[in-house]
């Protein structure tokens, strides 16, 4: 079972917003034993959206769009479906109800409660939580959903209504799938520690590498459920080949591979953060149930901060300068300390574009990870992109983490 | 001159990665001149391909290309480009060249090397950041461009590289594109409030919403410089019209927004977290220069943090939790104190998906404001969706501070 999604709207194509939803989309319906053939992103426009159906429609089973669905006037998704499917809008009260659910008392106008008016020809599936509805085409034995671009009402949508609803529909046969998350290789370097095995992969089978700062992430796949032996042959040959570079066997991020291990040995996390600005325990406490092993973090942008509330010395700070190792090492004990932990992180740098200086170039940082009383500091050379400065320092900072704490 | 994009990779099609790049190609070239017709992502696959260069090509008269060139097996755009354009893969000395540079004295692995192959029949511009080169091909007047999709490297590239070849190449209409950032109105709200304004718009302007958490952007454009005295006069009526709700005339972040207006006062900032995990921290400090206003920030995880580095009193937690009104005014006043800043911004709440009660549900959040010694503090109700509350409450803090400090 094919199935392709169109993003709808001129602010995807302008580049105005980062389309997350056909991630996650392709995510949950591979998830589901559909193939994604492809993605399309394309404007507020109905010649354009109508050609791209029927194009569409020629490779793919089922079509799930976003966007389109405001209720202001470059919102056209509606009014395109009726004239593709040949029917009109008309207005339906299970909708309007539903908006003034939403609503809870507070008027609804009149451009919301025009979001009441529907396709005839389609069934409407109510959004619980949006006040756009939801509209699924049956089509020459093949399916066309419309669903709105709001990020949690399309999820919310898809896995309340959208997907149960697909495999009522069709007999799917799933992807046999598994991610192995895996440490301190660069792609080039693990393609050729496990040249062998790729090579002598039975027929049928997929191995895909996904890079990322200080991680790769490798991908085995196969279609059909009468693989899995097979399938679980080659997970432990796999296994066996890359021991304990393999971080975790399942798609996670970093967080939560290094918060499951904080959790498993009953250690707790602070974090001193400069120049990663406290992305670290953002990072950290975008995992749900951190509190059982985050305690918090002291993001000590100013100097002032790092000695009023780290007890970094002043004299440290002088004599090496904000960005060194003995200030992040004064700045991880200090941490473990106001914030009585086990464990921590302690990162500081100079993230850029502007700052460095001949000894220590935009992109220096230096962190230190400390548990119980063995600590680490290292440095590292960035660039002098900003963005990826933090987003590297704060992965970096992690895994070193997850160094120290197995290796104990 | 219309320009699409094509994205090559099993990960985004299976939802592994979430696409950034296009996005970010969308709004340099449309500020370029070219209009996006379309993007796609498709697998890598050669029929698939080839047969999608085809169509698009049909369509646009440039094709940007992204991803399938690492050095692994999976990867075959190059391959496939040969074939597309019937030609072969020779061994470029200069590619090897640049990433022997690259490596500076480290080996040079065999897959690496392999990456200098190119095909024969196209322009090789080389990467100077990373191992893949780019190859750009003329094909009976249109442009393909083929290029590494680790966003940096693209970056890079497209900035340094293609951009100006494609000004070269081709004489380009350029839009006149204008942003709005919009505060306290929903998108029907706005959409009702402009309505006039909207529909007395002169022929060929456009208007967009985009609407965000709290915010709403409204886009404004028309192609053709010989439009830019009626697209300053609709600017001017615009502005008229939404006044002191217009929170910024540029396409920024609302961190940044707030960034400005500190700076501008000479104000210094400090932020107290519990819920919102160092999210706002790490916001306000992925703008440059931020260290001129922003002085740190204590992520108080725990009750004991809120009491020792914030001095939060055990009296006022017991009494009313660590959610309620009571503790952010103690937490946005200690972190004024302990970080000595004019302004703070303090947040308690259930993030979720877990840790409810009947009085305080998941995604109750309390957010104080502080400027100097005036604050405000406001309780919002979110959902269940961690994720979510963690983003709205961070936009909602930054928002009550941006009015707190407005009135004064």
């Amino acid at each position: 079972m094919k199935a392709g999604i169109i993003t709808i709207g001129d602010e995807i194509l302008i580049g105005q917003i980062v389309d997350t939803n056909s991630a996650w989309i392709s995510e949950k319906m591979t998830e589901a034993g559909f193939e994604i053939e492809e993605k399309q992103a394309i404007g507020d426009n109905a010649e354009q959206i109508k050609n791209t159906i029927t194009d569409t429609f020629n490779r793919v089973d089922v079509i799930l769009m976003t966007g389109g669905l405001g209720p202001t006037k470059d919102d056209i998704t509606k009014k395109t479906l009726c004239e593709y499917f040949d029917t009109e809008l008309i207005y339906n009260n299970d909708v309007l109800k539903n908006i003034e659910t939403l609503f809870a008392g507070r008027t609804v106008n009149d451009l919301t409660r025009n979001q009441a008016y529907v396709p005839e020809n389609c069934t409407v599936i109510q959004n619980r939580v949006g006040t756009a509805p939801i509209t699924w085409f049956d089509y020459k034995g093949k399916v066309l959903v419309s669903m709105p671009g709001v990020p949690y009402e399309m999820k919310y949508v898809m896995e309340n209504e959208i997907i149960p609803r697909l495999h009522k529909k069709f007999d799917i046969e799933a992807y046999l799938k598994k991610v192995f998350i895996v440490g301190g290789y660069t792609e080039s370097a693990l393609a050729m520690h496990i040249a062998d095995f790729e090579n002598n992969l039975p027929k049928g089978f997929g191995l895909a590498y996904l890079p990322s700062i200080g991680l790769m992430k490798l991908r085995l796949f196969i279609k059909g459920e009468q693989y899995r032996p097979e399938f679980d042959k080659q997970i432990k040959k796999l296994e066996n080949i890359l021991g304990n570079a393999i971080l975790a066997e399942r798609d996670i991020p970093l967080e939560q591979i290094l918060g499951e291990r904080l959790f498993e040995k009953g250690l707790t996390l602070s974090t001193a953060e400069s120049c990663t600005g406290g992305n670290i325990a953002h990072l950290i406490t975008s995992i749900a149930g951190s509190s059982n092993y985050f305690k918090g973090s002291v993001v000590s942008y100013s100097n002032e901060a790092k000695i009023n509330l780290l007890h970094v010395s002043q004299k440290t700070l002088d004599l090496f300068g904000a960005v060194s190792e003995e200030v992040v090492q004064e700045m991880a004990s200090g941490a473990c300390r106001v914030l009585n932990t086990d464990c921590s992180i302690a990162v500081s740098g100079i993230a850029g574009p502007d700052g460095g200086s001949v000894d220590k170039p935009v992109g220096t940082v230096w962190i230190c990870t400390r548990y119980k009383n063995k600590s680490v500091a290292k440095k590292y050379q960035g660039s002098n992109l900003r963005e990826t400065n933090i987003i590297r320092a704060s992965n970096l900072a992690m895994l070193q983490l997850l160094e120290i704490i197995e290796e104990v």
